[in-house]
């Protein structure tokens, strides 16, 4: 007889959102909480989800010709304080290291934040030439950053994520790698994860500490709330200054290298989960998903079924697609409910009659549709299948973004729009901090970012009625 | 006009053995030091080296069912109390965060020396029956132990490895599991690193802090001394007694689950380059070369000599070999002496005289040959070419461990053997601590491992003449 289990119940999404994401952070496995507050623990279904998103970016940098390197975890003080606005952003949030062994340490040692610091001091070393430009430097790692509130994967004190660096003999050369980045993330995001984007500059406000140019996507979450997705970072000579970094060019010249870096998180995940999900819990794009395809006996206890959806799971095995069996003695209930909870994008169910008609029945997670398919032709159904799982989302994604994307003329109209209908306000900006400080006092939104594809909203600022130099994107932000 | 560059001269390794492996390790551009002691940068060519293994590796734990997790790298001090014997294994050793943004702690807490605290805690949360079980868990990370002297792979403060930590139903289950792990890591050691490996069992004086049984796999280095090369751990339910993991098993009661843990870690790329270097710099088994095949135009000035080289470069490529092509304008002897030191297993030299005669120079780095190889036959002909590379490079490793093997009967003779020859000694031995404590102040050695391949030597202990219960292998160890 089958196993009555009881189907853990999430909270309404549109009743407390911050709850419901807290609810699929762990009822799907995702995560655990550590004797450390901030520090996650991510189970192998979490993980799995990471790894799938790193083969892809792996791929992606090492196509482009970039290297893996591993840079030590920990930094002394005196190196984190060579570049003046990098450690004004960064020392008040580090972890520092007094004690090695019984030992008092005579300096401090911070474990990384982010490790420009590293990278510069290594290239003094080794950077001599033009010969040795380009640096294109890659490293996955986890960064400790202590912060006050923290949330799983949006907010760790710990994550993981990976820092690219590279070092290049002219700006042009830098900048473009700068962008490249920026469009590296913006395909993944686009095309692997079924997030669209808003690509663009970020204001001096928001940049990084000690970048020029800070590049970022910005999704929009399921809440009409902002995420930074992912960020590339211009640095011009500012740190290859401070830490004595010169190559010798073809004409013979010693020069400063320009400097790059860009890094996207596992708070992707966050972003994954709060663009898809829904109130039966997770919803995953089926080309990151750990398990695409989960099998489903129907009337198991009937004679053959476990044997023909074994086979059936066997064969979609084979065909190369992620995918399990479930043959436990859960009810289908259960397990319909449980894979449902852990977004599995299509479970296929099969019972006597589907086997006597020579059928079983695809079910999409995205939108619940069932889909009969006959057994000898699944294989060569599923890539399509997943595909219109995987376009579905983005779909839907896309029109949540659309439809959420406001434009206002004033700071009052823009947080009327705000508190009506949550989303990003367009405007137009005279790109002077003062007014992006009212916006956030008066409307309570940050700027997002100056957004590649400008358009002409207007002549003057929304907010002080000065001529306007760009139309920029603001939002309520994770 | 060819650049005439230097070549950087290493240390000859008969005059100092150590300064040849730093040489190596820095020459070939593997590693570079960073602001901390002990802290190494594993740069693109030497972490390429670890990508390859890590891939090998994990292929395999898959292969078994196990799962990739990332566990936090802090660690509550009251939580690394919880072990007794483990508290003190790594207490003495680790590296204590007291800080964090700008206040004081109110719990130090360490940044893990190795895991299984954390695991244990997490396993305490989400472990309830035996359908939990097995718990087949592996991490990639890094891990800090705070050692007061350190070099490059060998003693690293931080270096990187897996930790597998797995929790199982029944001792007999655990017991293999622990088996296991130590034949993948022989697997990976023979077939993929060309490293003969000795299998035995830690005495109690030398296992893990924690273990019930530690197993390990001995590798003997070009200089005669042995290397710790990977280790298992069967811990039975110490841990899960202290951290208060139970289970309810089929027959409805209250159970302690069995516990591992196995380890295997940067450490590994240093026992390659002692075993396979030689004075001319590394040598890598074709199975885990960054650069396989590295192809070098012959007085590529002259017409067409350039493109035939680069032809060949494409058509090695598409047949999925890892391969370079250098066409700088550094010198061919440069070139060459560049690739030995990088140990690239087959340079490929191609000429003038080579093209009008349809073939080319095959050089291979483990013993110099050269061999003619026609150019429509190559791609066909290097899997076996590469394979003759890692066969020599075992067989010749094998000679050196069986030749340095030797037999005694005493403490004296023993001595004496390890002053003349070096290399592995081993003996009767009578299971006692003082008679291993004898063994290393008279004789200078520690005992390596209780082998599985047990032979009687003799019928009493070597170094008490008491009855004698195993034979054991003693040497000088990283």
């Amino acid at each position: 007889m089958a196993k009555e289990k009881r189907v853990e119940q999430i909270t309404d999404m549109e009743v407390d959102f911050a709850q419901w994401f807290t609810d699929v952070c762990t009822k799907a496995e995702l995560v655990d909480y550590s004797g450390v507050k901030g520090c996650f623990i991510l189970r192998p279904y979490g993980y799995a989800i990471w790894e799938n998103i790193q083969k892809i970016l792996d791929g992606m940098f090492k196509r482009d010709g970039h290297e893996n390197v591993s840079m030590p975890m920990l930094i002394p003080e005196s190196l984190l304080q060579k570049e003046k606005d990098h450690v004004e952003g960064f020392a008040p949030e580090c972890a520092w290291v007094t004690v090695g062994g019984s030992e008092e340490l005579p300096e401090r040692l911070c474990i990384r934040p982010t490790s420009e610091t590293l990278f510069c001091d290594h290239w003094s070393h080794v950077v001599h030439s033009w010969r040795d430009l380009p640096m294109l430097y890659n490293q996955w790692c986890s960064v400790l950053r202590w912060e006050k509130t923290t949330r799983p994967f949006l907010r760790g004190r710990e994550f993981l994520w990976q820092e690219g660096h590279t070092l290049h003999a002219t700006e042009e050369e830098a900048r473009n790698e700068t962008l490249h980045q920026l469009e590296v993330y913006a395909d993944l995001c686009e095309n692997y994860l079924a997030m669209p984007v808003i690509r663009g500059n970020k204001t001096d406000k928001e940049k990084f500490a000690g970048a020029v140019n800070t590049y970022t996507i910005e999704c929009m979450m399921h809440d009409k709330k902002a995420l930074q997705s992912g960020t590339s970072h211009f640095f011009g000579d500012g740190f290859a200054k401070q830490f004595g970094i010169t190559f010798t060019d073809r004409d013979n010249t010693q020069k400063y290298p320009m400097q790059t870096s860009w890094g996207l998180s596992t708070r992707i995940i966050g972003g994954i989960i709060m663009t898809h999900g829904d109130n039966s819990g997770l919803v995953l794009p089926p080309r990151i998903a750990p398990v695409q395809v989960i099998v489903v006996p129907v009337a198991q206890h009937k004679e053959g079924v476990i044997e023909k959806a074994t086979a059936v799971y066997e064969a979609v095995k084979a065909a190369g697609f992620r995918t399990r069996i479930d043959a436990s003695d859960n009810s289908l209930g259960w397990k319909c409910a449980q894979y449902e909870m852990k977004g599995v994008p299509l479970r296929i169910e099969i019972g006597p009659r589907d086997i006597e008609n020579g059928v079983c029945m695809a079910v999409r997670r995205d939108n619940g549709e069932k889909i009969t398919v006959k057994l000898d032709e699944l294989t060569e159904r599923l890539p399509g299948l997943l595909d219109d799982v995987q376009k579905g989302l983005y779909i839907k994604a896309k029109a949540n973004l659309d439809e959420h994307t406001y434009e206002a003329h004033s700071i009052e109209e823009a947080k009327e729009l705000q508190e009506k209908n949550g989303g990003f306000i367009k405007t137009m900006w005279c790109g002077s901090l003062e007014c992006e400080l009212a916006m956030k006092e008066k409307a309570g939104m940050s700027s997002r970012c100056i957004p590649f594809d400008q358009e002409r909203l207007d002549d003057v600022c929304a907010c002080c009625g000065k001529p306007a130099k760009h139309m920029i994107y603001w939002g309520v932000a994770y």
